[in-house]
């Protein structure tokens, strides 16, 4: 369990997994633009971020929403990923590029001019994240990109980290290796995590020489069970994408233990996005056992993890345990799952809250779990670096079968209103 | 539209809303207890509040939460419904009563005893609503049941109305005539409502001379159209109840008439109980038009009205209006439905904000869309009443057929967090 006091603590932490795989470089360039929907009379910041790779790549691997109205980069990446060769990432952030009038023409020419720039074969994948429903600033945008070029260095990874994030508290970046080969990935989200598919913005490179194919099932397997089992809120957004990039510079590692390495890379990854949640002020941990089938297990958590009740009660350090139990009910009531009382039980912090078919409260065991939940509470709003890596567990057994699922999310406060009440000004 | 400058006006027209329908009395009594479950300094207050017929009727109907771990009183009054009498109703406030040690026969034993001291045939159905988890302080609630019929009166419904609050702002109670019957309806609720099934507590009385299973009928269509489409939160609790009692001491109605009566009042009780939502600044309905089907025109508009990015920024007065089309796009992705972009279209307060596959904002509109939110909030914290029955207006026009839904909800606010953080307390 991590723990820092500082945020020059968390930098030198952040650092440590700044490492770039061979064959990479990448550079971040901050441009002002006023946008065309609103007068403004000080212009918006936004960062270019372009991660390229020396030489272009046969494996590369992606997944994007399910939202059936997604932005127009993660339309044109679904088509990139089925070209031969790709040369690198542009990602700006403060406007997603969803259902804009030319939007789609926007993107294409930002990918076509950064692809003329960088010379060579191969794509380059556009990703945009920020404000729905306002234009890129495309000649802004347009006119940087030679010096985006120019700024390309090897030395770090942490620059883009911090490039792509928008309401983010702090950058997301982890590192590991495998065999001769290094795996690195950078993600961006705070807001619109919802789990259902790619979860925000994820960036993973790698210099392990495996196919494209062998990525993509190691992305799709991974990302099922980290940024797909997490919630911040339910919103899915419009453009959230998982993008796996191998520069094939490394060792040919056996695909098993690449598989099993992103997926603890991505796991680390996933607890960083949550705990930097707008306003987060808990991360829950929600444990299902013994349930009949993963599917009831994943849906029981999920309810209960995106319950606002729920999330309230544990903001206030409040453990106001019937809401649980209240939300597990909802979700098997509407899915017409009969709950054994008898079998079912719930712990909270290891301390037993229902057994036997009834609750089981008294004064000292509310102490104990208002004194628990407090210590898990991170503060908010969030000084700019995570303060410890503390979890609320709530664990739950069905005794109704084998199957189990876990989800991650945060708790609902006052500094999520806050942060979402006046996202745009 | 209507419109209340002060606490003192709102009660004035409640009045003129307490109307009982003939063959009703009714009754409340404050209590004082100690919970079981936390040692505190001062009681806790706990009101017990009695409606009775004056005569045991064989006319009433009920439809229960769905949710899968109820209450001891809606598993009870499941059962209850099968008998051939009813003799009236006694709710409590503070405490729920769900999965509690012997909480099934506190409540039965309360039920038997109001029935042996009202006399006379029927079931007395009991009902409960608050915290979770908590034990019923059933000695103290006994002792004070012969009082409560001492106090039985039949000049107005407002004590009732007021006795079943629990964190609501104001009393929810509505009357209407039809032919030469009254019905009459007192409403409570204010968190964890869910659109699905009879949500919170609702209580309609009539006179109208009706049969049992006519009036089961009314009861299900109208709640379907009204209680089962409104939204606060996402939660459904585990004590929703919907129960209509009538003492046939009135007119035979024609069943037709007598339902669409019904469901005007409950359309009027409905949007009483959303403006009344813990933490409520906005009341929004969305209107989902041209859908394929109408499960799909409602699963958008709960969807929407649901999102906790959508009811952020109409909190905040912010037409950041591409979280609506998100939250469109969110809902469809996962059902696998197809947006027709070109088709789609969405206003807010009458203005189109998406039209012919893309947004159409500029900077009138959006100061025009941001008054127009202004113009619709609440004061929240509620000051007691509601000050004016505007609402939030989304339109949404699918243009792929011929079905449509439509679904109240709230904004989120901090006075939403902070109701839900400390509930206990």
């Amino acid at each position: 369990m991590y723990s820092f006091n500082s945020k020059e603590e968390h930098i030198q932490f952040l650092e440590t997994q700044s490492i770039l795989p061979k064959g990479f470089r990448c550079a971040v360039r901050p441009l002002e633009f006023f946008p065309a929907e609103k007068e403004l009379k000080k212009p918006l910041p936004m960062n270019l971020t372009l991660i390229s790779l020396d030489e272009p790549s046969a494996s590369f691997a992606g997944l994007f929403t399910r939202n059936s109205l997604p932005g127009h980069p993660v339309e044109i990446g679904r088509n990139l990923l089925k070209e031969s060769f790709c040369r690198g990432i542009l990602i700006n952030n403060k406007i997603s590029n969803v259902f804009t009038q030319g939007g789609r023409n926007d993107s294409l020419q930002l990918k076509d001019k950064m692809e003329e720039l960088l010379g060579g074969e191969g794509f380059v994948l556009p990703s945009s994240t920020g404000i729905i429903g306002w234009k890129l600033p495309l000649k802004e945008m347009l006119a940087e990109l030679p010096a985006l070029k120019e700024d390309l260095q090897e030395e770090s990874l942490l620059p883009a980290a911090r490039g792509i994030m928008t309401t983010d508290a702090f950058p997301k970046v982890r590192t590991c290796t495998v065999g001769n080969s290094r795996i690195s990935a950078i993600a961006k989200g705070a807001g619109m995590i919802e789990p259902n598919m790619a979860t925000m913005l994820v960036f993973i490179l790698t210099d392990a020489d495996l196919p494209g194919e062998t990525l993509q099932e190691c992305l799709k397997e991974v990302c099922d069970q980290t940024f797909n089992r997490l919630s911040i809120d339910s919103d899915q957004s419009t453009s959230d994408s998982a993008f796996l990039l191998s520069s094939a510079m490394g060792g040919k590692e056996d695909p098993e233990a690449f598989k099993k390495a992103l997926l603890e890379l991505c796991h680390k990854l996933a607890d960083d996005l949550v705990r930097n949640g707008e306003g987060t002020g808990h991360v829950i941990e929600v444990q299902v056992k013994g349930a009949p089938s993963e599917e009831t297990a994943l849906g029981i958590a999920k309810n209960i993890v995106n319950s606002p009740l729920s999330k309230t009660a544990i903001y206030g350090n409040d453990p106001n345990v019937g809401r649980f139990l209240q939300s597990l009910g909802d979700y098997c009531g509407n899915q017409g799952i009969e709950v054994n009382r008898e079998e079912l039980r719930m712990s909270l912090g290891g301390e037993v809250i229902v057994e036997k078919g009834a609750f089981t409260l008294n004064e000292e065991k509310e102490l104990r779990l208002s004194r628990y939940l407090k210590d898990c509470s991170l503060e908010t709003p969030c000084p700019g670096y995570p303060a410890h890596g503390k979890r609320v567990l709530l664990e739950i057994h069905l005794g109704q079968g084998k199957e189990e699922a876990r989800v991650l999310g945060s708790d609902l406060s006052y500094e999520y209103v806050h942060e979402n009440a006046d996202y745009r000004s």
